[in-house]
């Protein structure tokens, strides 16, 4: 897995691409809405002309951190240095792209057991070095940043890649004893091979780990039925500067206070989760796909409000709201004016006569799986409580599954054309959700045209719960050259705040990393500060783990 | 609801019982197996009768503490001191009865607002007075005990009962914001006004408390599907002698560590829990039950995990080994050897041609609920994954579903005719579930024919998750004359132990109170209890909240 190189520059493997142009439909529509020229082409510098900062660690403090894992696991090297030194957001790629890398981890670390972990937060407490923990580097909030160095001594990278066994399968009961730094597939590989499934996919899937996961409370596309991390792990293991917290799994358990969900979202700031036991299950039986296109995205967000009432949510629902359901026809090769292109992959039709149309209207994916008796139960229920929208077959949200981990690739290929692309997430209570839509539409639209012009704002919901959903926003502009940074930095400021204002979530799954930190305060409070800096006081006294993440 | 006595000796209502002579087969059956003699009358003390020790606050004290509250919500009187001096333990009860109060709290305070809360926590602090807060006193594991008065200058108890508003019903997102000494039955008239229903049902559930429901990780009978209060429970303010704790409702939210959970299970000891905002239900359009007959225990186990498996558990399944199988056919009118008395209630059959034996066999009793087609899917599914058993009908789930809140009177009974009877609880994951199960019992059984002779030993599995279960054991034996409290610690601490050497948890849903407090450390480890600790000493620095619970 290893072998395959990594873009440092953009998203996923190196050799995988996917260029907008490989989709004319949805690329005439982006020149018309986003007024692009077609002709700006954005280079990526060559990785060879970047000048990172020297590490600051002498030859003595390296010998010493060379005892505590093999020569092999200790990197000095500018590419790893490169590859350790961003996250993946869209603030990151175009920092990345130019070459402009201010700080890089002055020393990248691959601990391959819990012992190296600990002999490395030792000299780091002793030394003042910063410890950044770090998965897959996917992360888009800023989380994996070396922080600037005026208090620390030097910036360890600690990449948990190293760490990635499959400890024990207990089949019976449903629970696997993983490694945190296993990644999506090497995980899915080994629990098939018991009949089991995590069930657990966000879209880094791919690149991202358990241990990542958990430090980010992460969502994955089938999260209404398995739920988020934070259902699916049931022990946890994090090694802190200041001792260990190893909570073993138990049903329903009550013994105080449940410190397992201390681990869960600490992104780092109070040690290294080492382990986790995670819920499996049987890979499913069956697996059926279905599409409806709904007359509104209030129309949609009724629908699904009524399946999570009735507890008969589809396991992936995926609904966007007009704007992005224009994009999706757009992106399948059908036009504006329903005018299907070469390949009308999403098999839309017009159903103007009915009253609906694929202008207007609101794209429901959905995906049911687990035995056949539970997969016809349930899509028979959540499907009688979709009615009201027109059935577009399955082949949409089959294609869109097949799919899932190849729209991130298009971003780096708007980048190379100019395009500012983002993404911020909320969630909200269903009583609220319209209103903080409304909100972020409204932050975004304001920031778009004050630092540009129109762009283009699309909306899904891909998580659902009893009493409200997230809200996932796509946001696309023409880049302010030269000040492509402080565009995006407006814009994020302008939603972010729009969000919280109006009652919503600050995040939904990307966590808070160094982008959110300011904000946290709104949202749990100056007390909820204070008890998570007593938490890292006791756990990490020295202060060196991930410094500038979570609390600002 | 104040204006109804409560027992100050017993279980529940003052003008309710339920005498064991009223089931005169179960009362024969537990003659024989207990070898009782029938003619022992264990008489309760006349309260007046009982010297309490004088509180310890002076006058200046009590008015300074008047200044907090209205003199209406203060009392010095020796019943209410009384009411609020125990739990409902069995080691409770046995003192109570007999009069042996050794320490009552200095003063009862019944506080109306959160303003009230935070001057008594002032006070508190600053003159080392321990707190107390009290919800139902419903507990079983010394969780409201006023601690040896030591170190601390005084006991204030402070019962939360007169906050019982219902603040807030978001019937869109199925959400209510309540304050934390409304009890089941008023919070589900209040919800029920709004086609609303909480759906979290203990058995103390007409006395119990949300705050207390929190503060113990309560489960409730309908857990399978509602989930235990953490699960409902969204939103809470703690209210500690440093600070506020005000954590409001988001779905799935990304925002660190999940502070909520630190209030959840927090037994009082960080501070007051004055509000929360819970997840509530449409009142089910239906509801059915059904009744099924394993041959063994351990087959009714394979069921319940295949339909955990499935995803089609039943919204309540209550599975009895065999030893509660027989008690209860005795308790419903029908004889060990299957001749059924006068009250037929279960409507069991003798199946011996068939090979069940009511004598062997393993009893579940199901409940569905929701709307007619969930009802009808989901029941259609479990039943169809229950087939190996014997069907006994709906008769015997729906009996126990109407008597659910009575078999705790049956306690009282018993103690009066010398009868020591009490429950303990754990969990497990399915693979331990029975090894556990083994365990508790051999320790038990070793446990009560060490103290006095076989006894009885009962077990049910009444929450099941999807990676194992709870299982509750009662058990009953002769009391030992005169040493009732070291024979039941010696029991205790047996079964206690081989709980957790087992694997399995050291509570389900009692919590830990003062009785588990000593075992803590086996299950979440030192640095767990370090970092508890850590928590404590920043919101409550002085010490002063409920001293001696959860951590020893």
């Amino acid at each position: 897995m290893e072998a395959r190189a990594l873009k440092w520059w953009g998203w996923g493997w190196d050799d995988r691409s996917l260029p907008v142009e490989s989709r004319p439909v949805l690329w005439r529509y982006l020149q018309e809405r986003l007024k692009v020229d077609p002709t700006i082409h954005r280079k990526v510098v060559p990785i060879g002309s970047i000048r990172i900062p020297p590490s600051l660690l002498s030859p003595a403090e390296l010998d010493e951190l060379r005892r505590t894992v093999d020569e092999e696991n200790l990197s000095l090297a500018d590419p790893d240095r490169i590859l350790h030194a961003a996250g993946r957001g869209y603030k990151d790629l175009v920092r990345l792209r130019d070459g402009r890398i201010e700080r890089a981890p002055d020393v990248v670390l691959y601990p391959e057991d819990d012992d190296a972990v600990k002999r490395i937060l030792e000299i780091a407490t002793r030394r003042r070095y910063a410890v950044v923990p770090f998965g897959g580097g996917t992360g888009v909030v800023g989380g994996v940043e070396p922080p600037a160095s005026e208090e620390v001594a030097a910036v360890l990278t600690v990449d948990l890649r190293r760490m990635r066994k499959v400890r024990e399968v207990d089949v019976e009961s449903g629970l696997a004893s993983v490694d945190a730094g296993i990644r999506g597939p090497v995980l899915e590989e080994a629990l098939n091979a018991h009949g089991l499934t995590f069930g657990h996919v966000p879209q880094s899937w791919e690149f991202s780990t358990v241990g990542g996961w958990i430090a980010t409370r992460s969502a994955g596309g089938l999260s209404n039925r398995y739920g988020k991390i934070e259902d699916l792990v049931v022990g946890v293991r994090l090694v802190a500067p200041n001792g260990t917290l190893d909570l073993r799994p138990l049903p329903g358990e009550a013994h105080g206070p449940d410190l397992k969900q201390l681990v869960l979202g600490s992104e780092g700031i109070l040690g290294i989760i080492t382990r986790a036991t995670i819920r499996v299950h049987p890979i499913p039986q069956a697996r059926t796909f279905a599409a409806r296109l709904f007359r509104t995205f209030a129309d949609g967000i009724a629908a699904l409000r009524a399946m999570a009432v009735d507890a008969c949510l589809p396991d992936m629902a995926y609904l966007s709201d007009e704007e992005e359901t224009r994009f999706a026809a757009a992106s399948a090769g059908i036009g504006p004016d329903g005018s299907a292109g070469g390949a009308t992959g999403l098999g839309l039709k017009i159903l103007g006569g009915r009253g609906y149309s694929l202008g207007e209207g609101s794209l429901l994916l959905m995906a049911f799986e687990g035995s056949r008796g539970r997969v016809a139960h349930r899509s028979e229920r959540a499907l009688g409580l979709a009615r009201p929208a027109a059935s577009l077959g399955a082949a949409p949200a089959e294609r869109w599954f097949q799919e899932r981990f190849e729209m991130p690739y298009l971003r780096d290929s708007l980048l190379d054309h100019g395009i500012l692309i983002d993404t911020v997430e909320t969630a909200a209570p269903w009583s609220r959700l319209l209103g903080v839509y409304e909100a972020g539409r409204k932050a975004l639209q304001d920031a778009l045209w004050a630092t540009g012009d129109a762009g283009l704002i699309l909306c899904h919901i891909s998580h659902v719960y009893h009493d409200g959903a997230s809200l996932y926003f796509t946001f696309l502009g023409r880049q302010k050259a030269g000040d492509e940074i402080g565009q995006w930095e407006t814009i994020k400021a302008a939603v972010t705040r729009a969000f919280v204002d109006a009652g919503g979530a600050l995040s939904h799954h990307h966590g808070i990393g160094a982008d959110h930190a300011p904000y946290l305060k709104r949202v749990i409070g100056e007390d909820g500060l204070v008890v998570l800096r007593a938490l890292k006081r006791e756990l990490d006294p020295a202060g060196i783990m991930n410094p500038g993440k979570l609390l600002a």
